[in-house]
């Protein structure tokens, strides 16, 4: 069948409204949000329903033809955008953007995939519920997209990845049969957990259509302390006194490096040092509780009173209201702005070790990184609590205009080598798609990697979707 | 190759301590722990290390040899025992018992999956942790057994299945290989999510050597409530209002019924009434922090006289101290003994429905039985925080000695068709192994068995790991 036709015949399964074919309509579906990752694709087709998605995978199943499943189109990794082949039909999930229903009493919602994370957030708001997920994204990024690549946040610590948030599925199958494993149950051993196998597959194995949602208590309370502490190792010694003091309450654990709180200061307007005096190394926590009042924030004092006594913190300012709290949480987003501010080529690393392994992967990084690379700026921050840093770095004289500069990889395969070596993760949030392909084969083991294709070939023996992302060599 | 070859060459992998031949030592492994699923089997097989268990392993594959992985012996559906053809080798991991690191600050523990759950609890205690993971078998069961049928225990509302308790795997494929995937990472987006294929397999995939857990925050106050509710319908709003209050801090909320209440009085010595007038409905909740003190209790008091003015509760009782509350939980735990004494012939369902269908399930179920069965004594308890319960009924005059009394699946049939009604689970914790087959066949979707099949096609072409469990026709 000529792609003409099997055109045809989507438009026949989806109508109008559902079917882009002017390469001006098709840009923002074919390019990543960063115009890094540029492909073609000879359509863009936006279904409104699962059944519309069934039939029009049906067909590309039958034809051979392959898919880009597709949601908000703001990975970091390039696996929602098409190759340049042009021979990829991208198929988006934005229609289906719907709140089929809020359980409060169950905890659950079920969402179509195309709904927008914010959109979420507030349907389960209204519901006097919480829906813990949350990132720089989420007034655009859709659910379906989020579970596709196992989506992390800033509430990881508490609340566990998209993963965790997760119930049931709808999935759409390569071969165009519909999954319908849309169950809000917390306990079912009924067979092999299917869900599991879709969630972070980045639309490798299936298209998923629904899913039903968790539920928690919406915070009532909040307490933020920005603190000084000594050393990573310090940090860590905190964040335990912290959980043996605060238990579930503690819901962020960011650290920050002198080094970013001085691009922020020096980059970012109206910025300022929340202490007097300089240090090393800094931490954002953050406690929160479904019952409202002032119990929190004496809990915090006392967490710290503990922590300054053993001198794992140097000094600390507590919020004394939601105005303060964002202005501490602004200093901590905003270190990427001021990174790219200061920084031409920025090689950047979304690493993972074990958080007891955190401080010396800190050294080690460090040391090997400036014996090779001479002036080298590191900017080192995140989620200490997860052991999940954003561990990134420029050199001196490297511009992004530099072919050279830009694809080197020297710096980055120092910083996953030494991941590598402290079992940790090359990609702790952001995933493979097309960016991190040469890392899956630098670093997994063949025994992984023939595991994840025998999964690949059993459930998409036609290769059709989302053909070289996440494994290469599945077609 | 012969039986007698393999045994032979298996023997040479192990060594003599690995192998078990005599039929009289060969017996607690090839009958389940309450003697209702007997097999036979040509050898035991209890290998000292994931290497010992790869070549083992390997062997079988080549000769296409059956083999039934074991743990404690302790499931509810006969999946750890051989069938009676005689043909499967039991391989247990009973001798890989050892805690093999605990890292405290990583909040991680690295096991065996031979050790005894409550060794795994103990080892955490003294590292000042807690692994969440308990149930009544503890004492015996072995960690990869409960990460094979993904046990679930008391702490479900709160922590989990044992699903959310792991981090990482180590797993002999069926092909003789060994999958490494023991990284203690919070966040690890590096492809596809493999340790869940083989959690809740019930080892029909893989057999897991060992097993990356999670530590939590000891509990340090606990607070007990024996409550009684109007209905169940009150007993969900009065959990809505306890999480309202007490957010994470809910650990437990069990539902039990004056007829289960009843029989505990009448059989159980020592039992005695907790309130003083006898109500339709109880609910016994308890609450849990890793901080010490009072103050849970006085949440708890709070919550209480919340849900008494809302006519939520109608009258409670809170534990004085550690005596009281165990002698509370011992009126809950000692339901199915009193059920024993009672019921000659006890049809058992675990099921489970949204929690927010609970109330209409119960009613649903009791009037469609009462219909059908008069004189149906009807004993309903269980995790209703989870949407589990343990609904269990007999039938005046059916006697266990009476076979056809034993095989009739009339009372389940009702049950489970109701529970399928509601989209809901026929085994919330239990598992399928070889006592629910049927009901695979008549409750699950057929797209639901074929991808199951396919992954268990695709991981075990030859058949070898635990055939006949979970699916039938995967010879």
């Amino acid at each position: 069948m000529t792609t003409h036709a099997i055109i045809e015949r989507i438009a026949a399964i989806v109508g109008p409204q559902g079917l882009l074919t002017d390469p001006r309509d098709l840009e923002p579906y074919v390019v990543d949000w960063r115009g890094i990752y540029r492909g073609a694709s000879p359509a863009v087709v936006r279904p409104a329903s699962t059944g519309q998605v069934a039939a029009v995978v049906e067909l590309c199943a039958e034809s051979g033809t392959p898919l880009v499943p597709q949601g908000g189109n703001t990975g970091m990794c390039g696996a929602s955008v098409p190759h340049a082949t042009g021979r990829e039909i991208v198929l988006s999930l934005a229609r289906m953007n719907r709140v089929l229903e809020v359980d409060a009493l169950n905890n659950t919602m079920t969402v179509e995939a195309g709904c927008v994370l914010a959109n979420i957030q507030q349907a389960a708001a209204e519901a006097d519920r919480f829906f813990p997920l949350s990132l720089g994204a989420e007034g655009s990024c859709q659910i379906g997209g989020n579970l596709s690549t196992n989506a992390g946040g800033v509430n990881v610590l508490r609340y566990g990845n998209t993963r965790d948030l997760v119930l049931g599925l709808e999935v759409v199958l390569p071969d165009g049969r519909i999954w319908n494993g849309l169950r809000g149950l917390r306990k079912d051993n009924t067979g092999y957990d299917l869900k599991h196998l879709f969630i972070g597959a980045e639309g490798t194995l299936g298209v998923i259509t629904a899913a039903i949602l968790k539920l928690y208590p919406r915070p009532a309370a909040t307490a933020t302390t920005w603190t000084a502490v000594p050393h990573p190792e310090a940090a860590l010694e905190f964040l335990s006194l912290l959980r043996r003091h605060c238990g579930d309450r503690v819901t962020a654990f960011e650290l920050v490096s002198r080094n970013c709180l001085d691009l922020v200061l020096h980059h970012i307007p109206g910025a300022r040092d929340p202490l007097p005096k300089a240090h090393d190394w800094y931490v954002l926590a953050e406690l929160s509780d479904s019952h409202p009042g002032h119990a929190l924030r004496r809990e915090l004092e006392v967490a710290l009173e503990a922590a300054i006594e053993n001198a794992l913190v140097l000094d600390a300012v507590i919020a004394e209201n939601e105005a303060q709290s964002r202005a501490l949480w602004r200093m901590r987003e905003s270190i990427p702005e001021a990174a790219r501010a200061e920084a031409d080529m920025l090689y950047r690393h979304d690493i993972a070790v074990a958080v007891s392994k955190i401080p010396e992967f800190i050294r080690e990084a460090r040391s090997a990184l400036v014996g090779r690379f001479p002036g080298v700026n590191i900017i080192c921050f995140g989620h200490l609590g997860d052991g999940n840093l954003h561990y990134n770095a420029f050199v001196p004289g490297r511009k992004r205009n530099d072919a050279a500069a830009r694809e080197a990889r020297d710096v980055t395969v120092v910083v996953y080598d030494i991941v590598q070596r402290h079992h940790g993760s090359f990609s702790a949030e952001h995933g493979i798609g097309l960016a991190k392909l040469d890392e899956m084969r630098r670093y997994k083991s063949p025994v992984e990697i023939e595991l994840m294709l025998t999964l690949k070939h059993a459930l998409d023996p036609r290769g059709i979707m989302n053909p070289g992302k996440v494994l290469s060599g599945d077609g």
